[in-house]
């Protein structure tokens, strides 16, 4: 298991009229905490694009349990359950100190530049292997 | 059943370094189409946040199938399948010309100004008993 | 002189915890009426970055004189006012109704995709001559 | 004078297709900065809401030198130069390492939460006493 974690200070351009953080940022916070994640697991993600892979999102599912707002410090957990195989899924909670504010999860696969389905690179695969086990 | 349809012309902004529209603004054009499915029920958003109530996002999923770009005309459908209690679900699909791109959904909750679930407005209640029967 | 305008609708995802439309998001409205007046020149931006140009912006201001809010819909000018040369400078006014709501304008260089500036394309050239005469 | 900085981390949904920074969100960033100021001049922005004011952006500019992208670390400075009457202009430097990469500046009036021009908050301008000098 890896689990990893960042905090985020809400940003003013980042609420909206109802006076809370839009809901379509949350994925741009995963995106931050799993990048963070890939820092931790030792292959940063900005090598895995120059090593040519990419990492798109297959699907996203969010679940909102309370608001937050402007100047809040959000903690945003990462959360890598089981060794991936061709696809990764990560989960995520969010958390206002003690408070629960959402949690969500994020499935992706590997493509080459060019779109195409491909098997993670090797460097990714023996940090996996070393983590979880062969 | 409620189904309605806007189309989009994905911006620059909306891009990301893989050269596609970025996942998060997909939470955007759901909301772009809610939006334009109120005005094609007959209550504008505008007017109901001015009636005093609130529609946040309780929860939010969305498959990716196909990436879109820079330039594209994506149409996005709004699906209203079943009469909303006190929850109200709306589907989404996303095409370009006859290809699939995505689906999603949302779910909303009413909520008076200070954050209450309530019961909603009579107006829409009324124009929901009209369209899916009492 | 070039002049094109489209019309927009302010999103609920644009606005910010003031009520209004956040600032920043004027960016991209620019960046949407210059592609429609690139469209509107003969010359559409997606096939521009196809031939091998990009045209970053080195210089962008606004001045906002009255603020938008959700589901506004704003008229966006783009004016080329002198026929380019090295750089293009373009012109906005935003409109709400007959109402001023912001102006600003971009400066824009051509670069090839490594990022060296470069000519401007010959079909854009020649487009520029046959409008402003050579 | 009042100088300040933060440093932020490039996020992927702030890029563009052309694999940099989307020049929209520095507007973004420029906020970042100015809310990091407030709270080092020891009145925060969010407690500045609270006392029933707003500091809209009247105007905005900004020069673009070099492009920065995907988790570059960018530091932004932020430079009160002139103890503010009723209007305050904030400049903006931005580095990567001790290269500059853009400049700016932002124009402020104060509100209140009718949108109406008021006199700045005491606690404020006690504040820019102290500093400044009366």
């Amino acid at each position: 298991m890896l689990q990893t974690k960042i905090e985020l200070r809400v940003r003013y351009a980042e609420t909206d009229m109802m006076g809370i953080a839009y809901h379509g940022n949350y994925a741009t916070w995963f995106e931050m905490a799993r990048v963070h994640m890939m820092d931790e697991f030792g292959y940063p993600y900005r090598e895995m694009e120059r090593d040519g892979y990419r990492l798109p999102v297959l699907e996203i599912g969010v679940r909102f349990r309370r608001s937050v707002s402007f100047d809040d410090r959000v903690t945003v957990e990462a959360l890598l359950r089981n060794k991936p195989a061709l696809r990764i899924r990560i989960e995520y909670r969010l958390y206002l100190g003690e408070t629960d504010v959402a949690d969500g999860f994020t499935l992706h696969a590997f493509l080459n530049p060019d779109g195409r389905p491909v098997r993670p690179p090797a460097r990714f695969v023996e940090g996996m292997d070393a983590m979880f086990g062969k």
